[in-house]
C-alpha cells in the first residue's frame, strides 16, 4: 500500500493533510512551487468598527479569527471553556493535570522543569507558511524538529530474531537490493523495449549511486547502512557489517514506516516552538488580552434576524452574549451536545460528522537514547505489537532528562484497543521501549496517557472517514448558517494540522469582512 | 559512480571520513552499533606530575591533547601561531579579517551582529560521539544542523530548460520511476529465477510503498515530490503537478548529489554549536587558561636524549621552550618549512604528504530563501557550472539577515580554478544564486572568499590522495620520533573532521601516559 498522507492518517493516526486523489495530471511548469508568505486577510483597519463578533472556542481557528478580526477593528469575544488557550495545542508539563470525561485524573510529576510533551500537534513542516508566519509575527522562538533520523531503530516480530535494526540499515539496504535487482534486469535485457541504449546505460550509472552498488552492480552492503566499528585514530579502521538480506527485509515489512519522512507534510525541514507548542496559542492570547474569556462553557447557540445569542456558563453562573456574528470554532463533536437552532442541513451535517481518536503515552526518563544510542530526536518504529512507535524529544538535547513518547496512534487499532486498562497500556508502552532499548524499560517514570476521545471539550482527535466527510458534511460547514460561521481544521483540506485551522479562520474572516462591507455600502 | 564518503571528499571537497574499501564482509550481529560515549583517556590524575609537554598548534588535536593531559597532571604549553584557538575551526563574523599568504586582505562587514559562517568545519554528525561528548562536557550549546531538506533546489544545465527543481522532486520522482521499472520487470517474469513467488509478491507491495506507485504499479507522480498548489481551506484542494520524466532525470544527472545526505557522516541528526563552531575551541581554551600561548610561531623543533626544544617567535622576539615531550599537532604542510631534526623517515613522510584544498564563498543577505522559498537550512545543488552548491544557514532562522554560502568545494576543480581572479569567483558565486533564485543575486552583500591553501599556518585543507597517504606516510606519523608525537585528523581514519583530530589526540595522550608510567615504574 502506498503511504500517502491520507493512508498514513488513517492507518497510524498521525496528523496529515488531505490527500487529494492523485488523478488527472495537469500540465504545469517545472518550477518549484514557491509559496507566498502567510496569507494576509486583506481588510482595512476600520472594517469592523461597531461590529461585534462572538467566537466559540479558543483553539487555533478561534485565536486566529479573533486576532485578524481585531486588526480590522471588529469587537471580538472568545468564549473558551478551559482555563487556557489552544484547544488541542496543549503542552503537558510538570504539574499539568489530565482529566478524562469519566473523571480519571493523572498529574504529570516530572523531575525536570524542562520536561514536557505536546499532547496534540507537535511539529510544523516548512510548507505550513501560515503558522510559521504567525510564529514570526508573534515572536515565538522556533527550533528544528527532528523527524528524519537515520540512527533511530526499527523492529519487527517477523524478522531479525525480533531484534531492532537501525533505520539507516532498512532504508539503505533496501535501496541497495532494489538497485541491484533493477540493474540485473537492465543487464539481462528486460527493459530493452522500455528504454533506449543510452538511457539504459545512464540508468545503470544512476543505480550505482542510488544503491551504492559495486562496479559489478552487486550490493554486498554499504557504509550508508552503518558499520560494525566506526573509523578512529591510528590503526582503528572502519569495520563493515553485512547488509540485511532482501528476504528478511520483506519478512520484516518495515519499509512502510520508512516512508513516513517522505510524506509531503512530514519532510525536513520541520519546526517546533522552543519549550512547547503551546507557546503559539499563548502568544495569540497575550495579544488578544481581555478578548479571551476563559472558563466559559457554551450551552446554547441561538440565531436571530440581526444577530446571534450565545448562552454560556462562567464559573457555574449562566451568562449570555449577543453579537452581530458568530464564528463557531468548536469541534463538531462538541456541537452534538450544545442546544442550537441551526438549520436542518447543519444539524444533519453535525450528526454525520465523526471523529477519529488518537492517543499518546509519554514518560519522563534520563536520555539513554542520546548517551547510549546516539539517537537525537526522531522516531523508532515497531511492528507486530500494540505500540507502533517510540518518539524521542527534539528539544533540550544533551540535558539529563527528557520526555519520550512510546505509543502514538489511533486508539481504535485492535492490538492497542484490546489492552484492558491504563495499566496494561503503560505496560505495553514500557515493553516497547524495552524491546528497542534492552534494560531501559526501567528508566521510564511518570507515565501519562492522553486520549482525545476522553478529553473534555474535544472528545475526539480529528475528522474520520475523509471520503464520506468531504463528500457530505464538509460543504455545509463552508457556508454560514445565517450569521453563524464555522471555522476549524475540519473546514479545510489540511485536517489535523494547525495550518488548516488558521487557513479556515482566514477564509471565515474574509467572508465576514465581505459581508460587513456589503451591508455598509 | 557510487557516492561513498571518499568519493565525495575527493569529488566536491566536502569533509568526510575515511571510506575503508568495502571488501570482506565479516559475520557480525545485526544489533545496532551502539557506541560508547566520548572516549575516556584513562590516566590517573597524578600521572603527569613533573612532566612537561609542549604542544604545537592549538587546533582541535592540540586543544584536546592539552585538556586531557592537564586532567592527568601534566604541565602543558600550547604554542599557537594565531591570536585565537581552533585552527581550521574558524568562525568568520563581522570585523573578522581573512588574510592570505600573498597579503590579500578581506574584512567581513556584516549588517547583523548575528551573521557568521564557519570557514572550516561546520557540522557534527551524531555518530561523532567524542566531539559531542566534549560539547556536553564543556557546556557548548548545540542546535540541530539541517543537512537534509526536501525544499532545497537542484539545477542542471542539461535538463528542465536549466531551471531549478526541488530536491523532493528529484528524490521522489526518481524513486517512483525506479520502483515502476522494477515492478514491471517483476510482473514480466524477469526475476522469476531470482526470487520465489512469495518474495516477488511482497517485493511488489514494497515497491508500491517505496515509489508511491498506483495500484497498477505505474508512477504518474506523487504528492511526495511536491504539488502545484498546497491544500487550503474551503474549496482549495491540493493540485498535483506532473512528475519529472526519467529521461530528463537521466539527462540532468542530479542523482549523485541527492545521496550526499545518505553518506554515513552526513546523515541526520547533525549538530552545530549555537552562534558559531568556534565556541568549541574557545571553550577548551577557557579551560586551559595560561596553557595557551598565542602568537607563538614555531620555527625549530629539536630533539635531545631526554627532551625536546622548540624555538618560536612571540611578537617577533625569538624564544624557546624545553619540554620532556612534544606533541606536534601542526598541519603536515606547515612542517615542510619548520627547521627540525626529525628522522629521515619522518622527513620523507612529511615530503610525501600532500593536502587538498577547499574554498568557501560566503555572502550576507536578507533571508529570501526562507521567506520566499520555505528553505530553512540545507543545500541546493548545481551542475554544469563552476559553483556546485548553495548552502543555507541552520541558525537564527526567521531572523532578517543570514550568511549563505555559494560555492564550497575543491578549488582545484577546473571549472572553478579557471576563473581568473577573486572578482570572477564572486561573480560566478552570485550567478549561482541568481540561477536558483532569480532576482536575488542582487541581495547578496559582503562577499568573503576563504581558501585554505592561502590561509597562513594551514596552507591546505586536508590530506589528499588517501590511497597513497594511508599506504605511505600515515604509519610514520602514528609512532613518535623519539620524544616527538604527532596528532591531528591526519593521524586518523576520520580525515577532515574534528572527530579524527580528537581521537588522534586521545591516542597520543594514551601513548605518552603509557610511556611516562613505564619510565616511572
Amino acid at each position: 500500500m502506498a503511504n500517502t498522507r491520507r493512508d498514513f492518517l488513517t492507518k497510524v493516526g498521525l496528523a496529515g493533510g488531505y490527500g487529494a486523489t492523485f488523478t488527472a495530471m495537469q500540465t504545469l511548469g517545472l518550477l518549484p512551487s514557491v509559496g507566498s508568505a502567510a496569507s494576509v486577510v486583506d481588510l482595512p483597519v476600520t472594517a469592523g468598527k461597531g461590529v461585534k463578533i462572538v467566537i466559540l472556542g479558543g483553539g487555533i481557528a478561534g485565536l486566529v479569527s479573533a486576532y485578524e478580526l481585531g486588526k480590522a477593528g471588529f469587537h471580538c469575544t472568545v468564549l473558551e471553556a478551559r482555563e487556557r488557550p489552544g484547544g488541542r495545542n496543549w503542552t503537558v508539563r510538570n504539574g499539568t493535570t489530565v482529566e478524562f470525561v469519566d473523571g480519571t485524573k493523572q498529574t504529570a510529576q516530572y523531575i525536570s522543569s524542562d520536561s514536557y510533551f505536546n499532547a496534540g500537534p507537535a511539529r510544523i513542516p516548512s510548507i505550513h507558511k501560515t503558522m510559521l508566519g504567525y510564529c514570526r509575527e508573534l515572536d515565538v522562538a522556533l527550533e528544528v524538529f527532528v523527524n528524519t533520523n537515520r540512527s533511530t531503530l526499527m523492529v519487527s516480530d517477523k524478522a531479525f530474531g525480533g531484534k531492532p535494526v537501525e533505520q539507516r540499515q532498512v532504508i539503505n539496504d533496501t535501496r541497495g537490493h532494489v538497485a541491484e535487482l533493477l540493474a540485473k534486469c537492465v543487464n539481462q535485457g528486460a527493459l530493452d523495449q522500455e528504454l533506449n541504449k543510452d538511457d539504459r546505460e545512464r540508468l545503470l550509472v544512476l543505480l550505482r549511486s542510488f544503491g551504492d552498488l559495486r562496479p559489478g552492480f552487486d550490493y554486498p552492503g554499504s557504509e550508508r547502512a552503518g558499520v560494525a566499528r566506526l573509523p578512529g585514530a591510528g590503526e582503528v579502521t572502519e569495520t563493515p557489517r553485512p547488509c540485511l538480506d532482501l528476504h528478511s527485509l520483506l519478512d520484516a515489512n518495515l519499509w512502510i514506516d520508512t516512508t513516513h519522512e517522505e510524506t509531503l507534510d512530514m519532510q525536513a525541514t520541520m519546526f517546533q516552538p522552543v519549550g512547547g507548542l503551546d507557546h503559539i496559542p499563548y502568544a495569540f492570547a497575550k495579544k488578544l488580552g481581555k478578548v479571551m474569556q476563559y472558563q466559559s462553557v457554551v450551552k446554547e447557540i441561538r440565531k436571530s434576524d440581526n444577530g446571534v445569542k450565545v448562552v454560556y456558563t462562567h464559573h457555574g453562573a449562566e451568562k449570555s452574549i449577543v453579537a452581530d456574528y458568530c464564528i463557531c470554532a468548536l469541534p463538531v463533536n462538541m456541537l452534538k451536545s450544545i442546544a442550537n437552532d441551526f438549520s436542518p442541513q447543519v444539524k444533519q451535517a453535525i450528526a454525520d460528522t465523526h471523529y477519529n481518536d488518537s492517543y499518546k503515552i509519554a514518560w519522563e526518563s534520563k536520555r539513554f537514547w542520546e548517551t547510549e544510542y546516539n539517537i537525537y530526536g526522531g522516531i523508532s518504529w515497531l511492528q507486530g505489537g500494540p505500540i507502533n512507535m517510540v518518539w524521542y524529544p527534539s528539544g533540550k538535547m544533551h540535558s539529563d532528562m527528557g520526555v519520550v513518547l512510546s505509543g502514538y496512534g489511533l486508539q481504535s487499532l485492535p492490538a492497542f484497543n484490546q489492552l484492558p486498562n491504563m495499566e496494561a497500556r503503560f505496560a505495553a508502552s514500557r515493553a516497547a521501549v524495552e524491546t528497542l532499548h534492552p534494560g531501559h524499560g526501567k528508566d521510564l517514570n511518570s507515565p501519562m496517557f492522553v486520549v482525545w476521545e476522553k478529553i473534555p471539550y474535544n472528545q475526539g482527535a480529528w475528522i474520520s472517514s475523509f471520503g464520506d466527510y468531504y463528500g457530505g458534511p464538509y460543504r455545509t460547514f463552508l457556508e454560514p448558517d445565517e450569521r453563524v460561521y464555522f471555522a476549524g481544521d475540519h473546514c479545510s483540506h489540511v485536517v489535523a494540522w494547525q495550518e488548516g485551522a488558521a487557513l479556515s479562520a482566514h477564509r471565515t474572516v474574509r467572508m465576514i469582512g465581505e459581508r460587513v462591507r456589503s451591508v455598509k455600502t
